[in-house]
C-alpha cells in the first residue's frame, strides 16, 4: 500500500477544514516566520528582528500583568504561600475565599461547581453594574475557555445542516478573521455588510438589508455579528447606531452576536461603550422580550490582556432554557482552565475602595487607558501626515486600520503575483523594515487597501515603527507611481 | 412575534447536538444533584451528603498536587516570588528557564512559540524515553487543551461529510462516553466491538472484523479507537493483543486512535504499559511505515491528576505533513492555557536524580501507585465476596467496572420505568446510601449489567463505600428475587 493510499489524506479528510486559514496568519506572517529563521541563521537584513504588529498580545509587547490578579492566582496555585508576607492582605483574603469554594480547595480539580454555579452570579452582577442595573440572569451565563471556542460553540449550536438552505452568518467588513474561519469550518455561508469608513466605521443598516435581500436567495441568514468596539477598525458604536441594529435584528429575525471583548478598551474623549444588551433593554419590552442576543467577553483583552490564560464568558438573552441547556452540553467539551477562571473572577469582582490593592488596581487601568489614547492619537496623527494614508479616528480596541493608496503600477504587479495590493505592500514593508502588519485578512470595501497595526508597543517604539511605515509608504508611492 | 417563533429554538438549532449528552451526566447524576439540593434545603436523608464515585477527579477526592509542579507554576505566574526562599532551588531554576522562553517572560502572552516550538521536542524526548528509543517526531506533536478537545479535533479532521457514506468510528464496548458524544456531535456513525470481559477485557479482533463487515454496508469505518489502560474497565492490553490490533488496522486500513491517557496509572504486578506506537515500530517497517496512529496524553490523569488545568498532547504517526498542517489549523481554535502547558512541561521533563525535588517527586508517584494498587485489590476482593457481583482484575486506570446480577423482578420494574436494569440499581443505591456510581453510560454486552466506580477516595472511606454497595446489592437481590 503506497503512503498516498493511507486512510487519512488530503482527499479523504474533512473538506471544510481545507477552507480554514490559520487565524492571523496570512502569507505575510508566514514570510515573517521564514525571515526570522533566516536572521537566526546569520543572514544579514536591514534589521535585527521582526517587529510584530500583526496581532494584539499586550503582555508580549511589554504590558505588565495586574498585580492583584497574579497574586490571587499564585496563592490559589500554591496555597503554602498564604503563610508568607509577600502578598497584599486582600489578595490573601480573596485566595482563601476562592479556595473554600474549590472542590477540596484545589485548582487541580475540575471544579464544575465553581465554574458552573459560583461564577455565573458574580458575572451577572458585573454585567448589571456595567449596564446601569439592567438585569442579568446567571442561568444564562456560561464561562468559556476563550473567544475562539465561544464563537465555535455558538456556531455549533446555530448551524443546522438538516435545513434545506445553508445557515447564513452576517458579518461586518472588515472583521477579525476568526469569524470567516469558523463559518468555513461549519460549512455555513458568510453574508457580508460593509462598514461605513467615511462615517467612523458606523454600521449602515440599509447595507445590511441589501445584503440580506441578496443572501436570502441562496441561504438562511440567522446570525448578525456586531463587533463593538471594532476589530480591526477601532471604532465604538454610537447608541443610536446600536438602536438601528437592534430594530433591524427584530424586523429581520436575526440572532445578534455581540463580540464585545474590547468593551474595556474605550479611551477616546466622548466615546462610551454601550452594550447591545443595555440598549436592547432600554428600548423596552417590544424589543427586549424578543430579540435574541449572545454577547462574549474575554480576559485576553480589556486592561489585563491575559491572553495566555484563556477564559471569558458568554451571556445569552432570550434563548429558551431548553436550547440553552444544549449549549451547556456543547460547552462541556470545552472545560476552561480553572486558573483562567480565577483571573476572570478577579476581573468581574475587582478590589473595592478601601481594599489594600484598590489604588494599584485602579491606577493600572488608568495608566493603560491613557497610554492607549496617547498611542491612538499618535497613530492617527503620524499616519494622516502622509497624504496617501487615511486613518479614521480610533476610539477603542487596540488597533489602527488605515486606508492606504496603492499606485497603479503596484496594483498591476500585485495582480501578476496573485496578491491583493495591500498584501503586496505589506510584503515589501516587511522585507525592507522587518515590520509585520497584516493586509486583506480582514476584508475591506472593494477597490480599497488597508492594513491593521496593533498599537501595543511602548510609545517611543511605536513612534519609530510609524515613522518607518510612513517613510516606506512614501518611497513605495514614488517608486510605483 | 411569539417567543416560540424566535429564530433559535429547538426545531431550528443544530439537530446533531440534540443527540449529545452531558459527559458523565446520566439520569443518576442528575438525580444526585437534586438530592444534594434537597439535603441543602434541610430534607432529612439517611446520609449527610452525596458520595461521588461516578467520575475521576483525583484532587477533589483528596489527592495532593505534586509539589514541584505547583511551585514552578506559582513562580512563573508571579515571578516576584523568585526572590523568596519558599521554593526548592530546582523549581526556581526551572521557572527561570521557562520564563526566558516565554514571550516577554509572561504567562499572560499567547506564547505560540513556547506551545508550538519549545514543547514538542520536549514531549518527543519524553515519548522516546517511554518507548525505549522508538523515535518521535516533534513536528507531529501538538499540545492540546485537554482530552475532550483533542478527540473533537481529531474527529473534525477525519469526518468528511462530502463522502457518500457516513464516517464510521469503531469504539470498544464499554467505553468512556466522550466518544459516543463526539461521534453524535459530528453526525458520524458509531461502530461497536465488545471487549472480552471473560479474558480481562481483552480486545477480540475477530469481533472487530465482524462489526466492520456489518458496518461497511451502511458506513465507511475510518477510525479504530483503543483505550489502554481501559476506561471504565481498568484493564491493560497485553503486547500480543496490541500486535493483533495493529495487524487488523493494517489489513482493514483503519486509523488507530490510541487513548492512552492512563498510561502512568498501571500498578498491577506483571502489568506493563506498551504504547501502541512502540509495538507498531517493533513490528517493523511493514507496519510502522503504513499504519496511521494518533495517541493522546493528558495531565488530568497519571500521577498528577491536574484535571483543573486542562492540557495534554497528541502525537500523530504516518499522517502526511499537508494533512497535519490542517490539524494544526483546527487546533488554533483551541489555544491551551499556558499555565496548563507549564504543568505538562514539568511532567514530560521531571526532576532528575540529584535535583533537590527529585526524591519528593518520585515518592509522590510511588505512593500514588501503591495506593492505587491497594485500592484496586480492595475493590476486587470486597466486590467479589458478593456472589452476585463479579469484578475482573483491575490492572490500571482509576476505576472498577464490576458486573452485577440483577434479579428478574428488578429487570421488569426497570423496563416499566424505561430504565436499563443497572441504571435502576444505581438509582436505588443512590437513594438509599447517597453513593453515586454510573450505569450504562459506558455501554456493555447485551444482557449484562455493570456500574463504574472510581477508586479515588481515601482507603478507609473507599472500604466503607464498598461495604455499603455490597450490603445494598445483597439486600436489593433479596428484595427483588
Amino acid at each position: 500500500m503506497a503512503p498516498g493510499k493511507r486512510l487519512l489524506n488530503l482527499e479523504t479528510m474533512n473538506q471544510a477544514v481545507l477552507h480554514v486559514r490559520v487565524p492571523v496568519q496570512g502569507s505575510v506572517s508566514a514570510r515573517a516566520v521564514e525571515m526570522q529563521k533566516e536572521i537566526n541563521q546569520g543572514i544579514i537584513k536591514p534589521f535585527r528582528s521582526i517587529t510584530k504588529c500583526h496581532y494584539a498580545d499586550p503582555q508580549a509587547m511589554g504590558h505588565k500583568p495586574r498585580t492583584f490578579l497574579r497574586q490571587v492566582v499564585a496563592l490559589c496555585t500554591y496555597p503554602d504561600l498564604l503563610d508568607t508576607d509577600h502578598f497584599a492582605e486582600d489578595a490573601k483574603h480573596r485566595a482563601r475565599e476562592i479556595l473554600k469554594k474549590l472542590d477540596n480547595g484545589s485548582v487541580g480539580s475540575y471544579n464544575p461547581n465553581f465554574i458552573g454555579r459560583v461564577m455565573p452570579p458574580k458575572i451577572a452582577k458585573f454585567i448589571e453594574q456595567r449596564d446601569g442595573g439592567v438585569p442579568s440572569d446567571p442561568r444564562h451565563i456560561i464561562v468559556t475557555g476563550g473567544t475562539s471556542k465561544a464563537v465555535l460553540n455558538v456556531l455549533a449550536l446555530v448551524v443546522n445542516e438538516e435545513e434545506p438552505l445553508k445557515t447564513g452568518i452576517v458579518v461586518p467588513v472588515p472583521h477579525y478573521p476568526l469569524y470567516s474561519d469558523a463559518i468555513a469550518l461549519f460549512g455555513a455561508t458568510k453574508v457580508e455588510y460593509v462598514l461605513d469608513e467615511e462615517h467612523g466605521w458606523a454600521v449602515n443598516v440599509d447595507r445590511i438589508r441589501e445584503s440580506l435581500r441578496t443572501a436570502r436567495k441562496h441561504c438562511n441568514p440567522k446570525v448578525l455579528c456586531v463587533l463593538n468596539p471594532g476589530n480591526p477598525t477601532g471604532h465604538v458604536l454610537s447608541r443610536d447606531n446600536i438602536e438601528e441594529i437592534i430594530r433591524l435584528a427584530a424586523e429581520e429575525n436575526l440572532l445578534l452576536f455581540a463580540d464585545e471583548v474590547y468593551q474595556e478598551n474605550v479611551f477616546a474623549p466622548g466615546s462610551v461603550f454601550h452594550s447591545l444588551k443595555k440598549v436592547l433593554f432600554e428600548m423596552g419590552p417590544e424589543y427586549s422580550d424578543r430579540v435574541q442576543l449572545v454577547s462574549i467577553y474575554s480576559i485576553s483583552k480589556g486592561i489585563s490582556g491575559e491572553c495566555g490564560l484563556r477564559s471569558g464568558y458568554i451571556e445569552f438573552v432570550n434563548v429558551e432554557q431548553a436550547v440553552f441547556r444544549h449549549f451547556d452540553i456543547l460547552k462541556s467539551f470545552d472545560i476552561p482552565s480553572i486558573i483562567a477562571v480565577l483571573a476572570l473572577e478577579v476581573l468581574v469582582d475587582p478590589p473595592q475602595p478601601g481594599d489594600p490593592s484598590y489604588e494599584t488596581f485602579q491606577a493600572e487601568a488608568q495608566n493603560r487607558l491613557s497610554s492607549q489614547l496617547e498611542k491612538a492619537r499618535l497613530a492617527e496623527e503620524m499616519l494622516n501626515r502622509d497624504p496617501g494614508i487615511r486613518c479614521s479616528p480610533i476610539q477603542g480596541a487596540l488597533y489602527a486600520f488605515p486606508c492606504i493608496q496603492i499606485p497603479e503600477r503596484a496594483i498591476s504587479l500585485a495582480q501578476e503575483q496573485g496578491q491583493a495590493p495591500d498584501v503586496f505592500f505589506c510584503h515589501l514593508l516587511l522585507e525592507e523594515t522587518g515590520i509585520l502588519v497584516d493586509g486583506t485578512s480582514f476584508g475591506q470595501e472593494k477597490g480599497t487597501s488597508h492594513f491593521r497595526i496593533s498599537l501595543l508597543h511602548p510609545l517611543e517604539e511605536l513612534k519609530s515603527i510609524l515613522e518607518k511605515i510612513v517613510e516606506f509608504h512614501k518611497k513605495f508611492h514614488r517608486e510605483y507611481s
